[in-house]
């Protein structure tokens, strides 16, 4: 096959595979400046989907969208102590304007939980107001040292959402919602399987009191950080004076959360399903579901434009590649790399026969079906499609997660890839010890009911299960 | 009535009274850096399905979206000579990221000509890749020293198109195609009655060959520029060197167009529409279109919940506001503020006579409808309304587009509002001699068919009918 030669194998080197994948199905490419990336056509048309299901899940929680500004006073970020103090390495920092130096310099937001905070102080009055749930589609900037395409650059497009409360327990519980609603919205639509759980105090998001993630497994055993959900508790209320009056009269500080999920998940769908043909596409979230191609021009392409109309009709979005000055093989080839999830080939012996070729993306497995019922046919595959990629990449989960019984054991086997479980005591020393010399870390907390009574480090009581993975 | 205190009325001043609506109706507010704004969720919320109905137009066309950074080297917007010097004064520069002090500056874009075109450069190589037709939904900084909240804000949310084509003359049809879709989504969509025509030299787009615009006429009789669509010939395909190989062998180079439109349409919608009771929104862009009150709980609240279900089921945004602890009028008051053009109302002795009333926004007009045709009359209103506000629009513009005879008599008039139509020689002196002392200047340049033989200001043969007014 031809398509052998244009990609790194997987196996061969993961990280080459995954730029030769972004390059040659044009989802991205670098942009001028260091850290920037142009987010191609077919990977823009990804997000786009991507971004409508997930706004679509988010608004159906009752948040409404709204939009704050890109630029951010220096002042506002020194306002809540530990945020700062995460953020101000990444900052960039705008200094002049309209030909003037300004007299205070402006932050380009890393994040929007300062001047968000800020408005919250003035819309909110009393508990009728409450709960308020605003979520954005928003560019941040985060200056990175070591960028990498779609997974870690200075500049990233991702939804933000922030809410305030009447009390610490309603914030808490938004909190988890927004995760399940992140959890539901990976496994369902991303076909990507996730671990939810808590971060450990350090892998904390600065200023909040608990922050939870979601988890995915890439294909080379790393872990990926797919979305987070912030209990914000009173930290920002108490900074910004978000108070309300209650129903009893008294004024009381709101609880906060906030969440976000970014283009970082698109990094996930490549690392989990791709293979080394290209990308494969859930079809939930593929810009074609269905490619049609006809061999040659006539009849065999008047019949392509009638089955792509049918499917249209059907409510799939169907494209017909008309490019016959390529080859037929150069033709699929690209849309394999692509990562489309069906294809319907004809050719004049297809034709003759009554048939057309159904390709399905994930196996690559062809099949003849007769014209009356490609359509549906189609249909039906793209279905099981999305149940396929998603129960794959369950699979691949399950069988590379692991009980590590002791500090060598997972040393020795953790820089091979994969999720390990494991007891901690959670110290800091020990969380420190887990890492070293592995370049590993927790990942989440998975439960307070350990797998083992001790710490597997110190062989203290044990507090908590963890799952420890080397992370992108 | 208890709104006529709400608002300063429109007649009285109107600037102070769009920024009222601005704020009562909760649209945006002004953010903590100079010319920033907060677009609020009902603003956002108009915003979105604005976005969506021009994305739908615009990709009808063929144009697939894509995204460019936010950060542009110096280096790339000296590129292009006029391009640099229109946008010098403006632009917001980061000096310093992630803790130290940048080689080379960056500009936030204000807006992405540079950047897309040096894609445009690598992307495309031979006659098969054209025509080339991106577009981009993105916020662009362009610092003004006279902020003015939705209308002139240092950041903006817009999108813009940036299309390559073999020839000068697709790039000229394609440039009047994009005119024509703002066009037409501005009079179907916001009713909006809009001119269309060339800018002048002065006015074109630093570094276009010709550029339009679409105009409109604001309540106040000033002119508000509401979409442009430039012909930038070969000016920035020899400044990126973008070439592409023709079907006959030769290295050729491409022209290019671009076109946007901005949030500043939402000003147009707000100041063509408005009036002393608040917004009124066309029902294409209302977030709701039909809100529905019940004077009280039980059973008018039921009645009035099972009628919003049946107007979502035909496809109608509907509203069912149950905040009791206010004051009908209160209520009412406030989506009249908000522009929401169809209220339908219940009451129990609305109820015992088995009728609703139904409030059309537009013309403050309430009728009784029986029960049971309430939600067919309240779709209907909403298409009659759609219309009624373009034909309002469209006859205001009328009413206010006047033949101006002499110099002294524009002088005179001009100041007053309204669109001036004239003759004009096509001199720059001729130009300037017609806004000076007026504020006044060419919008758009009408028909090379002039409406008098001669220049309105020096007499000289005349070359084309202008028409002139004050503008924002």
């Amino acid at each position: 096959m031809a398509s052998q030669a244009v990609l790194t194998p997987r196996g061969k080197d993961f990280p080459q595979w995954f730029q030769d994948v972004v390059a040659r199905a044009e989802l991205a490419e670098n942009g001028p400046a260091r850290g920037s990336m142009v987010i191609r056509p077919w990977g823009y048309a990804i997000w786009e989907l991507m971004q409508a299901d997930m706004d679509r899940r988010i608004k159906a929680t009752g948040v409404q969208n709204a939009y704050f500004p890109l630029f951010i006073p220096m002042s506002y970020l020194e306002k809540e102590a530990q945020h700062v103090e995460g953020f101000s390495p990444e900052l960039a920092v705008v200094t002049h304007g309209g030909g003037q130096e300004l007299a205070e310099p402006l932050v380009v937001r890393p994040t929007s939980e300062t001047v968000i905070n800020a408005s919250f102080a003035r819309w909110i009055q009393g508990y009728r107001d409450l709960p308020m749930l605003i979520n954005q589609w928003a560019n941040v900037v985060r200056w990175e040292m070591r960028p990498r395409i779609i997974l870690r650059t200075s500049e990233f497009l991702w939804q933000e959402g922030h809410t305030a409360h009447a009390t610490y327990e309603e914030a808490q519980a938004e909190t988890m919602q927004m995760l399940e609603v992140y959890r539901a919205f990976m496994e369902e639509t991303l076909g990507v399987a996730v671990v939810t759980g808590e971060k450990s105090p350090r892998e904390r998001f600065a200023g909040a009191d608990r922050t939870y993630t979601c988890e995915g497994l890439m294909g080379d055993g790393k872990a990926l950080q797919l979305g987070t959900s912030h209990n914000l508790g009173h930290n920002f209320a108490r900074a910004f004076d978000i108070t309300y009056l209650s129903a009893q009269g008294t004024r009381e500080y709101v609880a906060t959360t906030s969440w976000g999920t970014s283009m970082r998940m698109l990094g996930g769908v490549i690392m989990v399903h791709g293979d080394d043909q290209g990308l494969r596409l859930p079809p939930a979230i593929a810009p074609h579901q269905v490619v049609l191609l006809a061999l040659a021009e006539g009849e065999p392409a008047r019949l392509v434009d009638k089955l792509a109309a049918e499917l249209r009709a059907e409510g799939v979005r169907a494209h017909v590649d008309n490019r016959f000055h390529l080859s037929f093989g150069r033709r699929s080839v690209d849309w394999e790399l692509k990562g489309v999830p069906v294809r319907i080939e004809l050719g004049e012996r297809e034709l003759a026969a009554g048939q057309a070729t159904l390709v399905r993306r994930d196996r690559r497995a062809k099949r003849p079906e007769p014209l009356d019922s490609v359509v549906r046919a189609a249909r039906d595959l793209l279905d099981e499609l999305q149940r396929a990629l998603h129960e794959e990449s369950l699979r691949f989960r399950t069988e590379h997660t692991y009980d590590a019984s002791s500090l060598e054991e997972l040393r020795a086997r953790v820089g091979d890839g994969g999720f390990f479980r494991l007891a901690w005591c959670g110290s800091d020393a020990c969380e420190e010890a887990l890492g070293e010399g592995t370049g590993a870390s927790i990942r989440a907390i998975l439960s307070e009911d350990p797998v083992a009574p001790t710490c597997l480090v110190d062989g203290a009581p044990a507090r908590c299960s963890v799952l420890v993975a080397r992370a992108y």
